[in-house]
Formats: structure tokens, sequence, C-alpha cells
């Protein structure tokens, strides 16, 4: 067995170039070489599948065997390129009545589908309310601002994360889920970062209206790969994107409705990338002896990563938590860089200059990624300057020492340049 | 340098396993080995372009070499999964009345695109005309039966192909086009498979409001990846799907509206395909000899092609081909399987038994498949059963000998379970 960390990298992830420190598995994924591999002879055989009856096969078997793997119905689920994919289809399939529907987002929404509900709003005049969460919150506390809200009844669909994007804070989804219900609002969950992260089952217990997730970020799967889910309920009104041909199998799928309907789809742009789940499912289950041993190691790690930058980062930095400390993802922190002293100006300047602070954002970027081959997000949130890290299997300690040396003098440096 | 066919199949489509007869290009397309080594050095370097303004920079690279080589203004064009999604993504944006607006499309629309229009139907209410065309048709038939629709003003948008799918003919789309303005409808032209089969020059003369194509068919970009027109007039109103982030890069491209609504797309799913557009041209222009060398082996190869298959099938055969010889393409051609003698009552069963022609026609396909690797598509239309074969640069007259008198012995033996 190879272990996690060095190891595993050196052995599994032999693509990523040797140089690099990959500290951002939560933007853009990496993909194990043996499942690339799997891909690329996948993508040369696509001669083998141009059948729209062989494909619809290959889809169906590749979606039971997720569905088993994370106890979701199969017939609930179809693949998608996208996770923002999956929110713009949920979206734009619902018949609103656009003169009374009204749906709730949250300050968090990813941007790509907050935009999506102004898009309806633009277009079709479509009302919206957005929750302001300024974090940390105890999950009660975001729990009842979201109540607040549905308790006046006026929501046709709320859409709320498992896991948001920057800062990454974990929702507390199940409770919200019920609230939609309590309220009778639709509930869409952007489950952006769940796969391969969070425990699925409470999806066929809960039953929420949409789920989406991608799979090319923590399950593996080379991009781009998503799942929507979608209670049974709802599969009359769903409309793929682009939408399908007719009933492609007749004799295969008739009671499928979900499946039929989105099945063309995948024929046209991200087969290669389905056809790699039993791949990944079998390197999570093999060589990273399953989804507990994978989220135990990104906990250990996280603790130690954390420890280790917040000594770095020095004085007035601090871990984004809360007091009963259910913000954390295996995957996933934010740490808020220290504008005490000096910095303590600029931080206020960027706050008034937005624009002050792209520019200063652009220079630490083009330094991290041309001259240290590194990349942290970051970003201003609730009055601070916060960095977002991903902590993966084939992530050790020392990413998060040197490096976050580096990176400190890349801020250190750049920020030097916005003294007034 | 390497002469097509033969040849050039061993040298650059090494990918193909070696017992296959790739006759249907036209659906699914084939990836030069060069090009998909390219792809997939990308694919592994993602880590160096997670960042935006990075990606956005090789978009517009990619963009102003692709616009340079067709003879578009760049900045009037975006890259998108499939011309599918292109079409759903037009259809989708345009801020209709929906209570008096109408569309027009055709009945040879490819099924998903007319299904959009469908969907805006049944969701919204929006009113379509179909122009029934019954193949062979001259041009001038063509023009007038949508002339006749047109003519009468009621059209916002008319939408119709380059080259149609099944059966593929060729349109006479720039006096469509040029009709459209006369009588004040949007155009829309599908051209799923125009880039590498079709010279586009006309696009920025006759300047149509919005027109799509397919790079991983014809152009040897690696699935998926397709390039939308959009109408300088109406860089306002697309709604990328899904919906970008706000402005990505603000100083980069402050007037490239486009650039700035849809390059968050491309990173988001379809980036290293964008990628490859420079190595598919390099590989057009070096390899391949240039479009109109390629055109011209097409053009070549087809005839010889069309004669042999008509020999094989013997009497009752045909081309798909009006007098003037205007329906033809350098890729695509459509012959008729002869329905006569105990085969023409099967016919008369499969026109009033469409399950039965379904049945035959999934059988059909998985003998092709399974045992000889060839795809031919086939179909009924306009009352008889047609075939679907596509010339690339990397055929041979030999892939229209003995695999085509595999395909009859196929249909034949299939035939036979359909007599009464």
């Amino acid at each position: 067995m190879v272990e996690f960390g060095k190891p595993f990298r050196e052995d599994f992830f032999t693509l990523l170039e040797k140089d690099v420190t990959p500290l951002n598995h939560g933007s853009v994924g990496l993909t194990p070489t043996q499942i690339m591999n799997q891909f690329i002879s996948t993508y040369s055989a696509t001669v083998k599948y141009s059948n729209k009856n062989v494909q619809a096969e290959k889809y169906v078997e590749q979606l039971k065997l997720l569905g088993k793997y994370l106890n979701i119905n199969y017939e609930n689920m179809a693949f998608v390129t996208n996770a923002t994919l999956g929110v713009n289809i949920v979206l734009r399939s619902i018949p609103y009545n656009f003169l009374t529907d009204k749906i709730l987002i949250h300050s968090l929404t990813y941007g790509a589908c907050a935009n999506t509900v102004k898009f309806l709003h633009d277009q079709y005049g479509i009302q919206y309310d957005i929750v302001e969460l300024n974090y940390p919150l105890e999950d009660n506390e975001v729990v009842r601002l979201f109540e607040e809200k549905l308790s006046t009844g006026q929501y046709k669909l709320c859409m709320f994360d498992m896991i948001t994007s920057m800062p990454s804070v974990k929702f507390p989804y199940k409770e919200l889920t019920s609230l939609c219900f309590k309220y009778n609002a639709l509930s869409l969950i952007d489950g952006a970062h769940a796969v391969g992260l969070c425990d699925l089952s409470f999806i066929e217990t809960l039953k929420p209206d949409f789920f989406v997730s991608n799979l090319h970020k923590w399950f593996f799967v080379p991009k781009s790969c998503a799942i929507l889910y979608v209670n049974e309920k709802h599969h009359d009104i769903m409309a793929p994107f682009p939408l399908a041909l007719p009933t492609l199998s007749e004799s295969l799928h008739d009671s499928h409705n979900l499946i039929n309907k989105f099945c063309h789809s995948y024929v046209q742009t991200y087969s290669t990338a389905v056809d790699c789940i039993s791949t990944a499912i079998s390197f999570r289950t093999q060589e990273c002896r399953g989804e507990n041993a994978i989220r135990e190691y990104q906990m250990f790690l996280r603790s130690q990563a954390i420890e280790s930058i917040l000594t770095i980062f020095g004085p007035g930095t601090e871990l984004l938590e809360n007091k009963n400390k259910t913000l954390r993802t295996p995957g996933l922190f934010n740490i808020k860089y220290p504008m005490i002293g000096r910095n303590e100006q600029i931080l206020k300047r960027f706050q008034s200059h937005p624009n002050a602070f792209a520019d200063f954002r652009q220079r630490y970027i083009n330094t991290m990624i041309k001259e240290f081959k590194i990349y942290v997000p970051i970003f201003i949130y609730n009055n601070a300057i916060w960095l977002r890290f991903s902590v993966a299997v084939y992530n050790t300690i020392e990413d998060y020492e040197v490096p976050i040396k580096k990176l400190k003098h890349i801020i250190e440096k750049n920020l030097k340049l916005f003294i007034k």
C-alpha cells in the first residue's frame, strides 16, 4: 500500500509537473495518471461508441455504479458537464410564474449561479432575495437567517450550498433542506465540492428537490463531469441543455425519463469523462483505501497545515471557524491574512478601492504562478483578506511550509506597492 | 509529404483501431494523434491555468488564430462545447415577446435544435412553423419555400442549416441569410458541419445574426469544441450557458463583450480542446496542405466511393442529388438503399410501423458494430431508406468496397427477419 502524501503523489499523480506545489485542488482538481490513461484510451475508442444505444448502455452502466457507491438511486441522477451547468439546467427548466415566483439565494452563492438568477430576473422578471451571511456564523444562526425569509412563504425555490466556494465553509445543508420542505420552497443544493468530500446518503432520505456536484474535483474523474440529482417528482419538467433528441433508445429505458433526456448530451460533450467514473471508484476504493481513509488523511493533514500556516503568517492571522467547529470540511480551509501595522492602511485602501485590490491580486497571482508555480486564491471577505487552501491525498505537510513562506513573501512584496 | 488515404491514416490517425473502418466522421469526428497528444499534455498542465486571466489570454489567443484562419472577426466569436449548445444559447438568450414572436425552422432541423424551439413553445408559449423539405430539391425551390413563410413578416427568427445532418445536404445558406434580412427575421445558421468543409468568408460579408459550427468534427479539434458567431448587434443580449461570472479580467478585455461573457465557461468545461485549435490549424496547413487540398481529395474520393457503393448496392439504388448538383459537400453523401422486389413490402411495413424499423435498425447497428467494426447511419426519409456516408482525408477507396459488401450483407440479413 502506498502512503498518502509524497509517495502517493509520486506514484499516482505523475502528470503533475515536478516543481509545482498543488494547493488549489478545490478550483481545478487533479486527475490520477491511471484515470487519465483510461480517459485517453476511451477517448481514442470513440469510434466504437458512435451509436446512441451503445452510448446509452455505457451511460447507464456508469450511472448505476456511481449510484451504488453514493447511495443514490441512479434513476434520479443525470450526468452533466459541471455543477454550474446543472444549476443552470434546474433554474432554467422550472416552469415559473414570472409574475409571482421568487427565488432565495445567499451572499456566498457561487457567482455564475447567482448570475443565472439575475438573468431570470432581467430576462423574465422573476424576483429574488439574498440572505446576507457574514461568517464566522454558527449553524443555527445560518438556519435562522434563512428561516426569517423562508417563513414568509414567498419563495418558489431556495438555492444553497453544501460547501461554499470562497470562503469555503460547510453549510447546515440538512437543516436547510428540511426548512425548504417546511415552507414549501423547492430546494436546489449546490454541492459543487460535495462528491468526494461529503457523505451523500442524506440525499435519498431527505430527498431534496435538486442537487448538483462536480465529479472532476474531489472524486478524481477527468474534467469535466458532474452529477445532477432530480427528485422523481420533477423528472417531467427537466429540460437538459442542450435539449435532447427524442427518446434515444425506446426499448432500453422506457420509464427512465432522466436517462432518456440526458444521455444525448453525454454523447455530444463529455462521454469520455463519464466513462472514467468506474476507474475513479476503483482508484478510491483500492489505491485510496476508501472514502473514510481519504477524509481521515485530509482532516489530519488539514490540522497540521493550518498550524504551519498560522505560524508562518504570524500575529493577526486566523482560521475561519465558528465556536461549534461546524464549518470545516476535509479538503478546504480559509486563513485570514494578517493586515496589521503598516498593512492595516492598505486593507482600508483596498476596501474603498476595489480596483486597487484587483490590481494587487493580479500582481500576486502573476508572481505566484510564474515564479513559484503555486496558486492559492485570495479574496476580500467580511473586512479582511483571506486565502483558501486545499488539502488532497497527494498533499504533504511540506506543501504548507516552504511554499507558504514564499507565498507570504509574494504577498508582502506586492502589498508594498500599495502603500500611499 | 504523406499522401491522403491509407498512408495518411497510418501516419497521423494511429489512435484508430486497426480493424475499424471509419465511415462515420460526420457523427463523431476522429482526432489526429499529434493533436490528441497536445490535448493530453495541455490537460495535464491544467494546474498552470488555474488562473482566470491566464486562461482568458489563452482563450483570446486561440480565438484570434481561428478568426484569422476562417476570416471571421475574433471579437464576434465565442467558444462553446458544441454546435447544439451554441444553438441553445442563442435560442434561449433572445428576449422574446412570447405573445407575438414566432420562429421558423425546417423539417430537416437537427432534432435537439428543433426540440429547443419546442421547449420554448411549451415553456413560454412561443409559436413556430416548419418549412417542409422533401429532397431532392433545387436550391431555388428551397428558397421559395422559405420565402413563402418569411414574406409574411411574422418571424422573429429563422433557423436553417449549412449542411443538414440526415440526410446530409448543402443548403442555399447565403440566399437564406439574405432572405432573413429582407424580411426582418434574425438568421440563426446551424453550421454544425461547416468549419473544415465550407469556406466561411461569407460570414463577415453577409453578416448573419448568429452562426454555430463544431470544430471537433471536420476541423480535427478534440471533442468537444465549437464556435459561436454573434453579429456585433447582439453581443449585449447573449447569455452563455452556464452564465459567466462578472467581468473576468477587466483590464484585459474591457470592450470585448463576448470574450468576457464566454471565457468563464471555457475555463470550466472545455479549455483543453480549445487549446488545441492552433495545433489543428497547423495540422491542416502543414500535413494536410491546406483547406483546398483537403476538399479536393474529399471530392475526388467521394465520386469514387459513390460509384463503388452504387455498383455494390445494385439496381434501385440512388445518390441523393438534384439537377444542378448543388446538394453535394466534400465530406458527406446519402445513398438510397434499394428496397425493390421482396424488400418493397418490408419498406411499406417500416413506414406503417416505425417500431419495426427501429427494431431493424438496432439489429443492423449491433451486427455492424460488434461483428464488422463499421458504423453507417441508416434512416427513413421521403419514403425510402437511406444511408449516410462520410469521406475524410484518412479514407481510401478500399473503405467503400469490401466493407460496403459486408454492410449490404448485414442489411439483407436483418431485413429478412421482417418479411411477413
